[in-house]
């Protein structure tokens, strides 16, 4: 059969060229495909089966924190868009403008959605008046639009694939707790599912969310040392309240405003997913997230009792696990390469003399470890080596970032670590003064990521002016 | 406490104003709310987990027949649009056009999806090429906009929430077993999950969907009288592979044109259970999608034991069923009245008494009928009601479609057969004559709402002509 056999696609190495591996493994492990719509593409059946898992498993953890899923319009009258003057600002030079309906030019033109916070104000402002009506916990899953100049699959493009939580208190101290719990959320889904470490922080003021009072983020570090921001927490105070006039009747019956949140994740998590833990043979996939999480491969499937044995343990393994059976006539070692080449966390192998001896071969995708194992108890084998690779990707993606943490005094101290070790996290205190943060990020390329949290009231001096500061900063390259 | 309780509010009688009556529940039932995007609305979170109970179980049976979620772009570019004839004329006067993405004209005017055909062909077009791609079974859940000039919540809106199922087949034979099973597989989620019986059929030619060979749909039949059409599959032929220059090469090496089908419902299924179930005391929800299956009222609340022993009820309930306790303070009567405009399917009453008798009460919200029974079984007592409540719900649509169904022979007929008894399903046979047709509408108002699949090969004469007819039509005044 060899003569008919496709090879499986090459992928471009990543120390060659990271920007065209990432492209390629998008491509040939058939996540995406690219549209004539400028900057939108089409997510491809496993690469939407990725987004699926990581669905389920956030509205589980949402559901569990209270909140309820709603469904706002895609569309926001320019009026409304325009009622919070820092939100208008930071949105409106990026959105997609509606003009015309039919063969109609409308009144007022409508913007396609980039984020939905002047909808839920509107909307709290029909059905919030008293104490009683307190809080709000509403999250959407819905896909949003921000005229992107430069566009990458995943990682930034004209439409993109999101949840948005919006919630709404009585108190301040209810919302900023509320911000904080969904950052929480965020990075547990993060290190827990997607094996992906975070640093969870706060945006510099430069960085907010535009009308938000303070904005929470989880920053994670790719294989090739740039940083992504991968999923945002903003506590807005009570700003749109007074931009919405939404008000209620407190227990002491006087008009007061509400306090607000919002967070969100978006398809970006996929793109973070390939970077941090791909390499030279593909996609290398968390199991909470893969499609596939075991591909059985039978070995001379030709022969009496193999295909039969393989789809027995398939059958028994899909009660467990999202399994696939590839019986197709491509070669093992094709679909050794294919199957790797997805991501997928444990390759079974099964021939006749497994069979024979009752035994089956397990191989993990991170490490091509190989494990004889028992067909007896080959389920609780499976969830073990599941487990085996969370762990081990966990552990590689925490080194590449500890070995890629450089903490400087000095903006040449900053210049050299990156010049001798390559692009990675910075940690350096910071004055906080705004025009320091421009002028690291001019003089050294990285820009601040996020304050973590427990980067306040640190002693020495702005890695920038000199002067004493007490705020460390983490400060990177972003995606 | 009365004075404290605010009353359930009152919902105006369905034989009074039927169109009041609706819109009255879905404003009280918290369905949805306005917003000041005309023709769009919030869907909040009692109607949207409605629709998440719609969209799970219908997923699955997407799944189990072989299909696989994908996710296109929100925008056409209006070229793309243009390539199918038919379909650009169904469809141009209906779209929402974005004309400038921030500050800048676009070269080329986008229309928001009214529906994703031309976005599939043009991936389809990237992604087929040999016998051995085929069949690509897809579905995607998303939104789409259609300018419509009125707009009812749920019935018809300017965007609204679908599924719509694409797939491409080697042969015609293929794509028509594939239309007519999807068909089958809403047909059976109406009337297994909705309670609510429908017609299969064919539309007539001058109900095709733009660019479709055939069209088939299920029909049902409203409380007053009026069809609703309840989803649709569509048989393209291989008219959009030849604009779309979609070509395999079969088994014999020839390039040929693979054939094409699309299916779809919507979140007017959920304006079909208000219309098809509700009463004068509000919404009756079918048990598979009802948000929450099973109300627990405590009757004398305040007594020591009978909160701990509704909650410890709600516990073990709550594996099995969606269960919600109501420990409010209102009272038993207006929580009675509130979960019954709620549509909640099974209300149960635990008050100190059944305590101590080891039993609670059970009523069911279709017929308020009320049986004690013993909290040992209780899980059993709920699951055998919640099935009668599927099945009552069933029988008295049925029997509404019965009482409201008329064979007719003669336009006067039809005519008095509507006088006589109310809108209905008008079944009546007809020559093929597109004049005809339409004459039957203008004189009765009733339109042609499907061929039923067993409605060919009659002998007769048509309904409006007098000439020999051989096709079973019916008609109906639809939503």
């Amino acid at each position: 059969m060899a003569d008919k056999q496709k090879m499986v696609d090459a992928i471009t190495s990543m120390d060659e060229d990271f920007a065209k591996w990432y492209t390629d493994i998008v491509k040939k492990a058939e996540l995406i495909d690219y549209t004539s719509v400028k900057g939108c593409m089409v997510i491809r059946p496993y690469g939407y089966a990725i987004w699926e898992n990581m669905q389920k498993i956030l509205d589980g953890m949402f559901k569990a924190t209270g909140h309820e899923n709603v469904c706002m319009p895609m569309f926001i009258p320019e009026s409304l868009l325009n009622k919070e003057k820092d939100h208008v600002e930071g949105f409106a030079p990026e959105v997609a403008w509606v003009t015309h309906g039919g063969n109609e030019k409308l009144e007022e033109r409508l913007c396609v959605r980039p984020t939905s916070e002047t909808l839920f104000c509107e909307h709290y402002a029909n059905i919030v008046q008293s104490y009683r009506d307190l809080p709000k916990l509403y999250n959407q899953w819905v896909s949003v639009v921000r005229w992107e100049k430069t566009t990458r699959p995943f990682l930034r493009s004209r439409e993109f694939l999101w949840q948005e939580g919006h919630t709404i208190h009585a108190t301040a101290q209810e919302a900023i707790e509320e911000t904080e719990r969904m950052l929480n959320v965020y990075a547990t889904f993060c290190e827990r599912d997607l094996a992906m470490p975070v640093v969870k922080g706060r945006k510099t003021d430069s960085d907010k969310f535009a009308g938000a009072e303070a904005t929470y983020a989880i920053e994670a570090l790719m294989h090739d040392g740039k940083a992504l921001q991968a999923g945002t927490s903003h506590y807005f105070g009570d700003g749109f309240a007074k931009a919405f006039g939404i008000q209620y009747l407190d227990k002491e019956n006087k008009l007061v405003h509400p306090h607000q949140t919002s967070w969100g994740v978006t398809t970006r998590l996929i793109g973070a997913v390939i970077m941090t833990h791909g390499d030279d043979n593909g996609l290398v996939l968390p199991p909470a997230v893969a499609p596939v999480q075991v591909a059985i491969i039978p070995i001379a499937q030709h022969k009496e009792g193999v295909l039969d044995a393989a789809r027995a343990v398939r059958d028994r393994l899909a009660e467990k696990f999202r399994v696939k059976l590839d019986d197709s006539d491509n070669s093992p070692g094709w679909k050794f390469s294919e199957y790797e080449m997805r991501g997928v966390p444990v390759r079974l192998e099964l021939g006749p003399r497994d069979i024979e001896a009752g035994n089956c071969v397990l191989v993990t995708r991170h490490n091509r470890e190989k494990t004889v194992v028992a067909l007896d108890n080959l389920e609780e084998a499976i969830a073990q080596k599941l487990q085996e690779v969370r762990d081990g990707l966990y552990a590689a993606a925490l080194e590449n970032r500890e070995k890629r943490t450089y903490d400087c005094k000095t903006i040449d101290e900053i210049n050299a670590k990156l010049a001798e070790n390559g692009d990675g996290f910075v940690r350096a205190l910071w004055c906080g003064d705004e025009a320091c943060e421009d002028k690291v990020k001019e003089l050294t390329g990285v820009g601040s990521r996020c304050i973590p949290f427990d980067g306040q009231g640190q002693e020495g001096t702005c890695v920038c002016c000199g002067k004493p500061a007490n705020t460390l900063v983490y400060w990177g390259k972003a995606y």
